[in-house]
């Protein structure tokens, strides 16, 4: 097991990152000092997988389990789930001492961490994610949120986690597309700010994709460390943490203009993250060579490298929703070189125009 | 005008107390860093009397202003209200950096506090106050929320604002009663910790319910300063800041008791000020002497006394959905003297009975 500290002041917590710790939850928290009864938001599927090893981990420690299963899938990510676990949370008579445990992936911890920041203005909240995604990402950092009809992420908060376990052996029954897409986020980290990182990736992609335990516990704790010390840095997103959007703002258009759920997060942020790259090639900083080197990884990792075929001002558009063009500039974050990312809005539309045409 | 500062680290900020306030907003905001639109909160009552003078000030200094006007009352503090304020704010593309004003008394703030914490991950939050009540206590500290079908504000978050006006010319339009309310929040200040205020209020009652000028804002700053003290001390209410809910025990189960609206906060506040009185009474803390001193300055400010006649077991059962029993005690805020309040369990739930019946 590897242990990552999330240094946050008063909000400081750990990483844990390890095989089979999903049925160790209950002693992790039988001196907690949290209330007796906790919510467990989990979808049905993950639920039927993992729900009797967390829920019999927490009973055998004096926990009483209270499920909130929730729908799977982004469409469900709105204030009408938020709803039915505050239903669940009153109904239970959770008071501020309880927890909420989110035993799922990114829906799950978004809508179980917003109703956790906001339920009796705030209990104490647990991330058991289950996708080498939200294990690698969403688990870590504190942002949740829920969807408006209209827009993503749009009704949230900035709320930590008192502590993420990362079970990785619940990683050997994920789909490998599901995989694939989370390796995309591992990859950037190396991309951003850790080349020796990207280096290791390159030595080792095979193994991680393999899912050796030990490859997959390297991967995941430092990518956790990559992405802790960045929110240590900027909570809030003031500055640095945006570097963590390498490839967003292209990907989300992918995503919005696919409809959700067409393509996959990792998928749509490898392909965005190309269009990044190619928009550093035409700033002067990235080479052909860095071009096919990142190319390379995203290809073995079974990654898209070029986006669906709209239209770039298509593209342009569903940007525009992420990231304000302002003076005909948009800020975006790209690479000044390998393992070094910047955010700018230096790029001319233009060259935003040619580096989404030229990987569509 | 009198400035009192609320010291919380890098979530301080300042409440301005005095005439006029609400027509230097514009200027007061101009060089803020904010974004040039806001979305300003308030119901039509309150809009059509102040929302000219907001709205000038603000377009004056370069601002946009977009009116969200809500419906009056406790009924429509809740999250479909906050979605038509998400949707307005959608709309009119407020970005993290816009701030959202909250003009009006206590539902109007919490409702504005809600979606500001939450909108975005949290924006910029203004509070203009207008009634006593809310410039005493919900316009300061940060606590926002909406209620839950089934119970007051189960959802909600702790979510400071940047600046808090409170404008006393505004109270001459207010209703009696409404003055009346607030000051059961403003003697409550003087009993848990500030005796010289409580001296001050007793030789200068009636020029604040006169609501003469000088008197307003020395009695609201000195409120304001006291709660400020308290929040600076214990943002999240782990400890003292439960001190500021004396009475408001007893007084929920009367406000619940007797449909919300029946009675108005203040007034439900200063009974079941009267009931933890009687009870510190039995406790040994106050004597005869002071239990009249007390119920004397309610009286002289036109405040009930005494609660509703429902029997002391529907005042227990309702009182526990507010504070649990737990091994046949229940956490209250009692005054071990005047001045000086306490949290305890010590009382035997007879004399917590005695006490109602003594009082109903």
């Amino acid at each position: 097991m590897k242990t990552v500290p999330v240094n946050l002041g008063t909000r400081s917590y750990t990483i844990h990152i390890g095989e089979g710790l999903l049925g160790k939850i209950g002693k992790l928290l039988q001196f907690s000092g949290y209330g007796k009864t906790v919510l467990l938001v989990s979808n049905f599927q993950v639920f039927q997988l993992y729900g009797d090893i967390v829920q019999s981990s927490l009973e055998s420690c004096g926990f009483e389990v209270v499920p909130g299963i929730i729908e799977t899938g982004e469409e469900h990510k709105n204030l009408a789930t938020a709803e039915k676990l505050y239903d669940l949370a009153y109904t239970a008579e959770l008071d501020r001492r309880c927890a909420i445990l989110a035993l799922g992936g990114g829906v799950v911890g978004d809508v179980a961490g917003f109703v956790a920041a906001t339920y009796l203005r705030g209990v104490p909240f647990i991330q058991l994610p289950t996708t080498l995604l939200a294990q690698v990402d969403s688990s870590v950092g504190g942002k949740v949120a829920v969807n408006h009809p209209r827009g993503k992420n749009i009704i949230g908060a900035f709320y930590q986690p008192r502590l993420v376990l990362a079970d990785t052996s619940v990683l050997q029954t994920l789909p490998p597309r599901e995989i694939r897409s989370g390796m995309a986020e591992v990859i950037k980290y190396g991309l951003i700010r850790d080349l020796p990182f990207l280096e290791w990736l390159e030595q080792n992609l095979d193994n991680v994709l393999a899912r050796r335990p030990d490859a997959l516990v390297f991967a995941i704790a430092r990518s956790c460390k990559n992405k802790a010390e960045v929110v240590s840095a900027d909570e809030k997103e003031k500055g640095e943490r945006a570097l963590l959007n390498l490839g967003h703002t292209f990907g989300h258009a992918i995503e919005a203009g696919m409809g959700y759920g067409a393509w996959l997060h990792g998928e749509a942020v490898a392909a965005g993250t190309m269009m990044a790259a190619e928009l550093s090639r035409r700033m002067g900083w990235l080479g052909e060579g860095d071009i096919e080197r990142i190319e390379a990884l995203f290809r073995r990792a079974g990654l898209p490298t070029v986006g669906p075929a709209l239209e770039p001002a298509k593209y342009l558009d569903l940007m525009q929703h992420d990231k304000k063009v302002q003076n005909g500039k948009m800020n975006l974050v790209l690479l000044e070189q390998i393992g070094r990312a910047v955010s700018t809005n230096a790029a001319l539309m233009s060259d935003v125009t040619n580096a989404i045409a030229c990987r569509t």
